[in-house]
Protein backbone atom coordinates (compact mmCIF):
# COMPACT_ATOMS: atom_id res chain seq x y z
CA UNK A 1 0.00 0.00 0.00
CA UNK A 2 2.93 2.26 0.30
CA UNK A 3 3.35 2.39 -3.51
CA UNK A 4 2.62 5.55 -5.49
CA UNK A 5 1.89 3.79 -8.79
CA UNK A 6 -1.30 5.75 -10.18
CA UNK A 7 -3.08 8.95 -9.37
CA UNK A 8 -5.23 8.89 -6.19
CA UNK A 9 -8.57 9.94 -6.12
CA UNK A 10 -8.30 12.54 -3.21
CA UNK A 11 -11.81 13.99 -3.21
CA UNK A 12 -14.67 11.85 -1.90
CA UNK A 13 -16.92 12.28 -4.74
CA UNK A 14 -13.82 11.02 -6.78
CA UNK A 15 -13.21 8.17 -4.45
CA UNK A 16 -17.10 7.64 -4.33
CA UNK A 17 -16.81 7.11 -8.17
CA UNK A 18 -13.81 5.04 -8.34
CA UNK A 19 -15.61 2.84 -5.96
CA UNK A 20 -18.72 2.38 -7.84
CA UNK A 21 -16.62 1.85 -11.07
CA UNK A 22 -14.97 -0.96 -10.18
CA UNK A 23 -18.25 -2.83 -8.08
CA UNK A 24 -19.65 -2.05 -11.65
CA UNK A 25 -17.44 -3.92 -13.39
CA UNK A 26 -17.05 -6.68 -10.79
CA UNK A 27 -20.57 -6.74 -11.32
CA UNK A 28 -20.38 -7.22 -15.24
CA UNK A 29 -17.52 -9.76 -15.41
CA UNK A 30 -19.26 -11.63 -12.73
CA UNK A 31 -22.99 -11.74 -14.15
CA UNK A 32 -21.24 -12.80 -17.81
CA UNK A 33 -18.68 -15.26 -16.89
CA UNK A 34 -19.82 -16.83 -13.12
CA UNK A 35 -18.29 -14.98 -9.50
CA UNK A 36 -15.85 -17.96 -10.02
CA UNK A 37 -14.17 -17.19 -12.97
CA UNK A 38 -13.25 -13.26 -11.97
CA UNK A 39 -10.28 -12.50 -10.59
CA UNK A 40 -9.05 -9.27 -9.18
CA UNK A 41 -6.84 -8.68 -11.84
CA UNK A 42 -9.86 -9.45 -14.05
CA UNK A 43 -11.74 -6.22 -12.29
CA UNK A 44 -8.32 -4.06 -12.29
CA UNK A 45 -7.73 -4.75 -15.72
CA UNK A 46 -11.81 -3.88 -16.77
CA UNK A 47 -11.67 -0.68 -14.67
CA UNK A 48 -8.10 0.36 -16.63
CA UNK A 49 -6.20 0.41 -13.13
CA UNK A 50 -3.63 -1.38 -11.45
CA UNK A 51 -4.44 -4.26 -8.68
CA UNK A 52 -2.07 -2.12 -6.02
CA UNK A 53 -4.19 0.31 -6.91
CA UNK A 54 -7.91 -1.00 -6.82
CA UNK A 55 -6.76 -2.40 -3.08
CA UNK A 56 -7.15 0.96 -1.81
CA UNK A 57 -10.68 0.60 -2.31
CA UNK A 58 -11.36 -2.66 -1.25
CA UNK A 59 -9.87 -4.89 1.14
CA UNK A 60 -9.52 -8.00 -1.46
CA UNK A 61 -11.67 -9.29 -4.29
CA UNK A 62 -14.05 -11.16 -1.59
CA UNK A 63 -14.64 -7.53 -0.40
CA UNK A 64 -16.18 -6.39 -3.96
CA UNK A 65 -17.70 -9.37 -4.00
CA UNK A 66 -19.51 -8.75 -0.17
CA UNK A 67 -20.13 -5.62 -1.48
CA UNK A 68 -21.86 -6.56 -4.29
CA UNK A 69 -24.38 -9.45 -2.88
CA UNK A 70 -25.24 -6.85 0.11
CA UNK A 71 -26.78 -4.36 -2.59
CA UNK A 72 -28.30 -7.35 -4.71
CA UNK A 73 -30.33 -8.59 -1.15
CA UNK A 74 -31.21 -4.67 -0.94
CA UNK A 75 -32.92 -4.50 -4.42
CA UNK A 76 -33.93 -8.28 -3.92
CA UNK A 77 -36.06 -6.80 -1.10
CA UNK A 78 -37.55 -4.45 -3.27
CA UNK A 79 -38.95 -6.61 -5.46
CA UNK A 80 -40.43 -8.13 -2.63
CA UNK A 81 -42.09 -5.35 -1.28
CA UNK A 82 -43.30 -4.08 -5.14
CA UNK A 83 -44.74 -7.99 -5.54
CA UNK A 84 -46.45 -8.24 -1.73
CA UNK A 85 -47.28 -4.54 -1.70
CA UNK A 86 -51.32 -5.43 -2.64
CA UNK A 87 -51.29 -8.90 -1.52
CA UNK A 88 -54.58 -10.36 -0.67
CA UNK A 89 -53.99 -11.91 3.49
CA UNK A 90 -53.75 -15.73 2.72
CA UNK A 91 -52.32 -15.65 -0.83
CA UNK A 92 -49.65 -18.19 -0.01
CA UNK A 93 -49.60 -18.70 -3.68
CA UNK A 94 -48.52 -15.96 -4.32
CA UNK A 95 -45.57 -15.64 -1.75
CA UNK A 96 -43.87 -18.20 -3.04
CA UNK A 97 -44.07 -17.14 -6.40
CA UNK A 98 -42.87 -13.00 -5.89
CA UNK A 99 -40.20 -14.45 -3.82
CA UNK A 100 -38.83 -17.12 -6.23
CA UNK A 101 -39.24 -15.09 -9.39
CA UNK A 102 -37.22 -12.17 -7.02
CA UNK A 103 -34.45 -15.14 -6.86
CA UNK A 104 -34.82 -15.91 -10.72
CA UNK A 105 -34.62 -12.58 -11.78
CA UNK A 106 -31.69 -11.52 -10.06
CA UNK A 107 -28.56 -14.58 -11.06
CA UNK A 108 -25.92 -12.52 -9.64
CA UNK A 109 -27.02 -12.84 -5.81
CA UNK A 110 -28.21 -16.06 -6.34
CA UNK A 111 -24.39 -17.16 -7.58
CA UNK A 112 -23.22 -14.72 -4.98
CA UNK A 113 -24.96 -16.63 -2.34
CA UNK A 114 -23.40 -19.62 -2.52
CA UNK A 115 -19.80 -18.06 -2.49
CA UNK A 116 -20.70 -16.04 0.21
CA UNK A 117 -20.02 -18.21 3.38
CA UNK A 118 -17.91 -20.40 1.38
CA UNK A 119 -15.36 -18.36 0.46
CA UNK A 120 -16.62 -14.64 0.60
CA UNK A 121 -16.66 -14.14 3.76
CA UNK A 122 -13.60 -16.05 4.63
CA UNK A 123 -11.23 -13.83 3.08
CA UNK A 124 -11.99 -10.20 4.20
CA UNK A 125 -12.12 -8.45 7.73
CA UNK A 126 -14.60 -9.20 10.25
CA UNK A 127 -15.40 -6.05 10.25
CA UNK A 128 -16.41 -6.31 6.64
CA UNK A 129 -18.47 -9.12 7.22
CA UNK A 130 -20.06 -7.66 10.01
CA UNK A 131 -21.39 -4.80 7.94
CA UNK A 132 -22.21 -7.45 5.36
CA UNK A 133 -24.15 -9.73 7.98
CA UNK A 134 -26.08 -6.67 9.14
CA UNK A 135 -27.21 -5.72 5.83
CA UNK A 136 -28.49 -9.20 5.12
CA UNK A 137 -29.57 -10.17 8.05
CA UNK A 138 -31.60 -6.90 8.11
CA UNK A 139 -32.83 -7.91 4.45
CA UNK A 140 -34.14 -11.59 5.14
CA UNK A 141 -35.93 -9.74 8.26
CA UNK A 142 -37.79 -7.17 6.33
CA UNK A 143 -38.88 -10.07 3.93
CA UNK A 144 -40.37 -11.90 7.16
CA UNK A 145 -42.38 -9.02 8.18
CA UNK A 146 -44.28 -8.86 4.34
CA UNK A 147 -44.60 -12.55 4.42
CA UNK A 148 -45.68 -12.27 7.26
CA UNK A 149 -48.02 -9.33 6.24
CA UNK A 150 -49.40 -11.75 3.81
CA UNK A 151 -49.22 -14.84 6.34
CA UNK A 152 -50.65 -13.29 9.79
CA UNK A 153 -51.30 -17.04 10.71
CA UNK A 154 -47.55 -17.99 11.09
CA UNK A 155 -45.17 -16.60 13.80
CA UNK A 156 -42.81 -14.35 12.72
CA UNK A 157 -40.10 -16.95 13.77
CA UNK A 158 -41.69 -19.27 11.08
CA UNK A 159 -41.88 -16.71 8.20
CA UNK A 160 -37.93 -15.76 8.95
CA UNK A 161 -37.55 -19.57 9.03
CA UNK A 162 -39.11 -20.20 5.44
CA UNK A 163 -37.45 -16.83 3.75
CA UNK A 164 -34.09 -18.06 5.45
CA UNK A 165 -34.44 -21.95 3.74
CA UNK A 166 -35.50 -20.23 0.33
CA UNK A 167 -32.18 -18.00 0.33
CA UNK A 168 -29.84 -21.11 1.07
CA UNK A 169 -31.88 -23.15 -1.66
CA UNK A 170 -31.74 -20.15 -4.09
CA UNK A 171 -27.82 -20.46 -3.90
CA UNK A 172 -27.64 -23.76 -3.89
CA UNK A 173 -29.77 -24.56 -6.90
CA UNK A 174 -28.50 -21.93 -9.03
CA UNK A 175 -24.92 -23.79 -8.90
CA UNK A 176 -27.19 -26.43 -9.97
CA UNK A 177 -29.53 -25.07 -12.70
CA UNK A 178 -26.21 -23.21 -14.28
CA UNK A 179 -23.81 -26.28 -15.33
CA UNK A 180 -20.87 -25.25 -17.13
CA UNK A 181 -21.64 -25.93 -21.08
CA UNK A 182 -19.97 -28.88 -21.73
CA UNK A 183 -22.22 -30.57 -18.75
CA UNK A 184 -25.62 -28.69 -19.84
CA UNK A 185 -25.17 -30.42 -23.21
CA UNK A 186 -24.08 -34.20 -21.32
CA UNK A 187 -27.27 -33.78 -18.60
CA UNK A 188 -29.35 -32.54 -21.73
CA UNK A 189 -28.08 -35.65 -24.03
CA UNK A 190 -28.27 -38.52 -21.44
CA UNK A 191 -31.70 -39.67 -20.41
CA UNK A 192 -29.92 -41.55 -17.04
CA UNK A 193 -28.65 -37.87 -16.39
CA UNK A 194 -31.99 -35.92 -16.95
CA UNK A 195 -32.88 -35.51 -13.18
CA UNK A 196 -29.94 -33.74 -13.26
CA UNK A 197 -31.68 -30.94 -14.86
CA UNK A 198 -32.92 -28.67 -12.51
CA UNK A 199 -34.89 -25.09 -13.44
CA UNK A 200 -34.41 -22.63 -10.80
CA UNK A 201 -37.79 -20.81 -10.40
CA UNK A 202 -40.48 -23.02 -10.60
CA UNK A 203 -38.79 -25.89 -8.51
CA UNK A 204 -38.35 -22.48 -6.01
CA UNK A 205 -41.96 -21.65 -6.45
CA UNK A 206 -42.82 -25.31 -5.44
CA UNK A 207 -40.79 -25.57 -2.41
CA UNK A 208 -42.32 -22.02 -1.33
CA UNK A 209 -45.72 -23.69 -1.65
CA UNK A 210 -44.81 -26.66 0.15
CA UNK A 211 -43.10 -25.20 2.79
CA UNK A 212 -46.03 -22.85 3.48
CA UNK A 213 -48.44 -25.31 3.42
CA UNK A 214 -46.33 -27.11 5.87
CA UNK A 215 -45.64 -24.62 8.52
CA UNK A 216 -48.54 -24.54 10.36
CA UNK A 217 -49.90 -28.69 10.78
CA UNK A 218 -46.12 -29.34 11.53
CA UNK A 219 -45.82 -27.15 14.53
CA UNK A 220 -44.37 -29.08 17.14
CA UNK A 221 -46.02 -29.41 20.80
CA UNK A 222 -47.09 -32.78 20.77
CA UNK A 223 -50.10 -32.86 18.96
CA UNK A 224 -50.80 -35.69 16.31
CA UNK A 225 -50.44 -34.26 13.10
CA UNK A 226 -54.22 -35.41 12.11
CA UNK A 227 -55.20 -33.44 14.73
CA UNK A 228 -53.22 -30.24 14.56
CA UNK A 229 -54.30 -30.17 10.27
CA UNK A 230 -57.62 -30.71 11.68
CA UNK A 231 -57.23 -27.45 14.25
CA UNK A 232 -55.61 -25.82 11.21
CA UNK A 233 -58.82 -26.20 8.90
CA UNK A 234 -61.20 -25.66 11.60
CA UNK A 235 -59.36 -22.03 12.40
CA UNK A 236 -59.97 -20.90 8.80
CA UNK B 1 2.20 -37.57 -18.00
CA UNK B 2 5.03 -38.73 -20.10
CA UNK B 3 7.94 -38.64 -16.87
CA UNK B 4 9.23 -41.57 -14.88
CA UNK B 5 9.91 -39.74 -12.24
CA UNK B 6 8.72 -42.26 -9.57
CA UNK B 7 7.92 -45.96 -9.16
CA UNK B 8 4.50 -47.08 -11.06
CA UNK B 9 2.63 -49.59 -9.29
CA UNK B 10 1.98 -51.92 -12.35
CA UNK B 11 -0.54 -54.62 -11.14
CA UNK B 12 -3.67 -53.66 -10.29
CA UNK B 13 -3.72 -54.54 -6.85
CA UNK B 14 -1.16 -52.12 -6.26
CA UNK B 15 -2.66 -49.61 -8.21
CA UNK B 16 -6.00 -49.96 -6.04
CA UNK B 17 -4.19 -49.48 -2.80
CA UNK B 18 -2.32 -46.46 -4.37
CA UNK B 19 -5.50 -45.24 -5.52
CA UNK B 20 -7.19 -45.96 -1.43
CA UNK B 21 -4.37 -44.15 0.13
CA UNK B 22 -4.65 -41.30 -1.70
CA UNK B 23 -8.35 -40.94 -1.42
CA UNK B 24 -7.47 -41.37 2.31
CA UNK B 25 -5.11 -38.83 2.52
CA UNK B 26 -7.53 -36.79 0.52
CA UNK B 27 -10.28 -37.69 3.14
CA UNK B 28 -8.16 -36.84 6.50
CA UNK B 29 -7.07 -33.53 5.42
CA UNK B 30 -10.83 -32.20 4.48
CA UNK B 31 -12.43 -33.28 7.15
CA UNK B 32 -9.61 -31.55 9.19
CA UNK B 33 -9.23 -28.29 7.19
CA UNK B 34 -12.54 -28.08 4.92
CA UNK B 35 -12.21 -29.13 1.57
CA UNK B 36 -11.53 -25.57 0.07
CA UNK B 37 -8.27 -25.62 1.68
CA UNK B 38 -6.94 -28.73 0.33
CA UNK B 39 -5.16 -29.14 -2.54
CA UNK B 40 -3.43 -31.65 -4.92
CA UNK B 41 0.31 -30.98 -3.46
CA UNK B 42 -1.46 -31.23 0.27
CA UNK B 43 -2.69 -34.93 -0.92
CA UNK B 44 0.96 -35.83 -2.66
CA UNK B 45 2.68 -34.62 0.31
CA UNK B 46 -0.04 -36.68 2.77
CA UNK B 47 0.48 -39.34 0.62
CA UNK B 48 4.02 -38.85 -0.58
CA UNK B 49 4.27 -39.03 -3.53
CA UNK B 50 5.73 -36.23 -6.30
CA UNK B 51 2.08 -34.32 -7.89
CA UNK B 52 2.71 -35.80 -11.22
CA UNK B 53 2.72 -39.28 -9.77
CA UNK B 54 -0.93 -38.56 -8.26
CA UNK B 55 -2.33 -37.41 -11.54
CA UNK B 56 -1.73 -40.79 -12.87
CA UNK B 57 -4.32 -42.18 -11.06
CA UNK B 58 -6.97 -39.28 -10.88
CA UNK B 59 -7.93 -36.40 -13.33
CA UNK B 60 -7.62 -33.54 -11.07
CA UNK B 61 -7.42 -32.32 -7.16
CA UNK B 62 -11.81 -32.45 -8.56
CA UNK B 63 -11.62 -36.27 -9.36
CA UNK B 64 -10.46 -36.94 -6.49
CA UNK B 65 -12.55 -34.92 -4.19
CA UNK B 66 -15.60 -36.11 -6.59
CA UNK B 67 -14.66 -39.65 -5.91
CA UNK B 68 -14.88 -39.07 -2.06
CA UNK B 69 -18.32 -37.44 -2.52
CA UNK B 70 -19.74 -40.77 -4.75
CA UNK B 71 -18.08 -42.49 -1.69
CA UNK B 72 -19.92 -40.06 0.94
CA UNK B 73 -23.24 -40.44 -0.27
CA UNK B 74 -23.12 -44.39 -0.52
CA UNK B 75 -22.12 -44.24 3.24
CA UNK B 76 -25.17 -41.93 3.66
CA UNK B 77 -28.00 -44.08 2.21
CA UNK B 78 -26.76 -47.00 4.25
CA UNK B 79 -27.68 -45.15 7.31
CA UNK B 80 -31.53 -44.36 6.34
CA UNK B 81 -31.58 -47.88 5.15
CA UNK B 82 -30.47 -48.92 9.07
CA UNK B 83 -32.41 -45.95 10.57
CA UNK B 84 -35.76 -46.49 8.31
CA UNK B 85 -35.64 -50.32 7.65
CA UNK B 86 -37.81 -50.81 10.88
CA UNK B 87 -40.23 -47.28 10.52
CA UNK B 88 -44.21 -47.38 11.09
CA UNK B 89 -46.01 -46.30 8.42
CA UNK B 90 -46.61 -42.60 8.49
CA UNK B 91 -43.43 -41.54 10.76
CA UNK B 92 -42.86 -38.68 9.57
CA UNK B 93 -40.63 -37.50 12.49
CA UNK B 94 -38.72 -40.28 11.97
CA UNK B 95 -38.12 -39.92 8.57
CA UNK B 96 -36.94 -35.75 8.84
CA UNK B 97 -35.06 -36.90 12.06
CA UNK B 98 -32.51 -40.09 10.03
CA UNK B 99 -32.22 -38.10 7.29
CA UNK B 100 -30.82 -34.78 9.14
CA UNK B 101 -28.69 -37.08 11.54
CA UNK B 102 -27.19 -38.86 8.63
CA UNK B 103 -26.05 -35.54 7.30
CA UNK B 104 -25.15 -33.95 10.61
CA UNK B 105 -22.99 -36.95 11.55
CA UNK B 106 -21.44 -36.60 7.69
CA UNK B 107 -19.39 -33.39 8.47
CA UNK B 108 -17.70 -34.08 4.92
CA UNK B 109 -20.07 -35.04 2.92
CA UNK B 110 -21.76 -31.70 3.77
CA UNK B 111 -19.09 -30.11 2.90
CA UNK B 112 -18.56 -31.88 -0.28
CA UNK B 113 -22.19 -31.16 -1.48
CA UNK B 114 -21.55 -27.32 -1.69
CA UNK B 115 -18.07 -27.81 -3.63
CA UNK B 116 -19.93 -30.10 -5.81
CA UNK B 117 -21.69 -27.72 -8.64
CA UNK B 118 -19.77 -25.00 -7.81
CA UNK B 119 -16.06 -26.49 -8.35
CA UNK B 120 -15.62 -30.60 -8.62
CA UNK B 121 -18.00 -31.01 -11.48
CA UNK B 122 -16.49 -27.85 -13.42
CA UNK B 123 -12.70 -29.47 -13.58
CA UNK B 124 -12.83 -33.12 -14.61
CA UNK B 125 -13.92 -35.06 -17.98
CA UNK B 126 -17.41 -35.28 -18.63
CA UNK B 127 -17.22 -38.82 -18.21
CA UNK B 128 -16.40 -38.49 -14.80
CA UNK B 129 -19.01 -36.27 -14.26
CA UNK B 130 -20.89 -38.84 -15.76
CA UNK B 131 -19.89 -41.57 -13.27
CA UNK B 132 -20.29 -39.52 -10.39
CA UNK B 133 -24.23 -38.55 -11.09
CA UNK B 134 -25.52 -41.24 -11.90
CA UNK B 135 -24.39 -42.62 -8.25
CA UNK B 136 -25.45 -39.51 -6.58
CA UNK B 137 -28.86 -39.55 -8.47
CA UNK B 138 -29.06 -43.52 -7.72
CA UNK B 139 -28.79 -42.24 -3.91
CA UNK B 140 -31.20 -39.81 -4.40
CA UNK B 141 -33.59 -42.32 -5.65
CA UNK B 142 -32.82 -45.16 -3.60
CA UNK B 143 -33.72 -42.50 -0.10
CA UNK B 144 -36.85 -41.40 -1.92
CA UNK B 145 -37.93 -44.93 -2.13
CA UNK B 146 -37.18 -45.52 1.41
CA UNK B 147 -39.48 -42.74 2.44
CA UNK B 148 -42.03 -43.67 0.15
CA UNK B 149 -42.26 -47.25 1.95
CA UNK B 150 -42.66 -45.28 5.40
CA UNK B 151 -44.80 -42.31 3.50
CA UNK B 152 -46.85 -44.70 0.45
CA UNK B 153 -49.37 -41.51 0.71
CA UNK B 154 -46.45 -39.33 -1.15
CA UNK B 155 -46.11 -40.10 -4.91
CA UNK B 156 -42.37 -41.02 -5.52
CA UNK B 157 -41.86 -37.68 -7.49
CA UNK B 158 -42.34 -36.02 -4.09
CA UNK B 159 -40.33 -38.40 -1.96
CA UNK B 160 -37.46 -37.51 -4.82
CA UNK B 161 -38.07 -33.88 -4.54
CA UNK B 162 -38.30 -34.06 -0.52
CA UNK B 163 -34.66 -36.03 -0.30
CA UNK B 164 -33.46 -33.53 -3.28
CA UNK B 165 -34.31 -30.61 -1.63
CA UNK B 166 -32.52 -31.78 1.91
CA UNK B 167 -29.64 -32.39 0.30
CA UNK B 168 -29.60 -29.16 -1.17
CA UNK B 169 -30.07 -27.35 1.90
CA UNK B 170 -27.79 -29.80 3.62
CA UNK B 171 -24.87 -28.41 1.57
CA UNK B 172 -25.60 -24.89 2.10
CA UNK B 173 -26.21 -24.84 5.98
CA UNK B 174 -23.07 -26.72 6.77
CA UNK B 175 -21.11 -24.22 5.18
CA UNK B 176 -23.19 -21.31 7.05
CA UNK B 177 -22.99 -23.51 10.58
CA UNK B 178 -19.24 -24.01 9.82
CA UNK B 179 -17.54 -20.16 9.67
CA UNK B 180 -13.90 -19.29 9.74
CA UNK B 181 -13.09 -19.74 13.71
CA UNK B 182 -12.62 -15.73 13.77
CA UNK B 183 -16.51 -15.40 12.12
CA UNK B 184 -17.64 -17.86 14.67
CA UNK B 185 -16.53 -15.71 17.52
CA UNK B 186 -17.69 -12.92 16.17
CA UNK B 187 -21.04 -14.21 15.74
CA UNK B 188 -20.97 -15.64 18.86
CA UNK B 189 -20.29 -12.18 20.32
CA UNK B 190 -22.35 -9.57 18.61
CA UNK B 191 -26.01 -10.20 19.70
CA UNK B 192 -27.08 -8.01 16.63
CA UNK B 193 -25.37 -11.22 14.87
CA UNK B 194 -27.12 -13.98 16.56
CA UNK B 195 -29.20 -15.05 13.73
CA UNK B 196 -26.08 -16.13 11.78
CA UNK B 197 -25.70 -18.89 13.78
CA UNK B 198 -27.15 -21.70 12.09
CA UNK B 199 -27.60 -25.30 13.89
CA UNK B 200 -27.31 -28.02 11.21
CA UNK B 201 -29.28 -31.00 12.09
CA UNK B 202 -32.35 -29.29 14.10
CA UNK B 203 -32.20 -27.02 11.44
CA UNK B 204 -32.64 -29.47 8.56
CA UNK B 205 -35.06 -31.73 11.01
CA UNK B 206 -37.51 -29.13 11.42
CA UNK B 207 -37.01 -28.10 7.58
CA UNK B 208 -37.47 -32.18 6.61
CA UNK B 209 -40.57 -31.77 9.10
CA UNK B 210 -42.32 -28.67 7.57
CA UNK B 211 -41.73 -30.21 4.03
CA UNK B 212 -43.47 -33.56 4.67
CA UNK B 213 -45.96 -31.55 6.08
CA UNK B 214 -46.85 -29.17 3.20
CA UNK B 215 -46.28 -31.82 0.50
CA UNK B 216 -49.60 -32.97 0.38
CA UNK B 217 -51.54 -29.76 1.38
CA UNK B 218 -49.74 -28.29 -1.50
CA UNK B 219 -50.65 -30.48 -4.10
CA UNK B 220 -51.30 -28.56 -7.28
CA UNK B 221 -53.93 -29.23 -9.25
CA UNK B 222 -57.03 -26.04 -8.43
CA UNK B 223 -58.65 -27.63 -5.35
CA UNK B 224 -58.29 -24.96 -2.81
CA UNK B 225 -56.12 -25.56 -0.19
CA UNK B 226 -59.02 -26.24 2.69
CA UNK B 227 -60.55 -29.04 0.57
CA UNK B 228 -57.34 -30.84 -0.25
CA UNK B 229 -56.70 -30.65 3.99
CA UNK B 230 -60.06 -32.00 4.37
CA UNK B 231 -59.28 -34.60 1.82
CA UNK B 232 -56.06 -35.40 3.25
CA UNK B 233 -57.64 -36.06 6.50
CA UNK B 234 -60.79 -37.89 5.61
CA UNK B 235 -58.19 -40.69 3.61
CA UNK B 236 -55.99 -41.26 7.10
Amino acid sequence: MSQETFQRARRPEQKLRRQDAILSAARDLALRRGVRNVSLADIAGRVGIHKSALLRYFETREQIFLELTAEAWLDWVKALHAGLAAAAPGAGGLVADVIAQAFGDRPLLCDLIAHTPLNLERNVSPEAVRRYKLTSLGVIDEAADLVHGVMPELTQAECREFVATLASLAGSLWQIANPAPALAELYASDPALRQACVELTPRLRRTGEVLLAGLIPSRPGGNPAGRRLATYEAGK
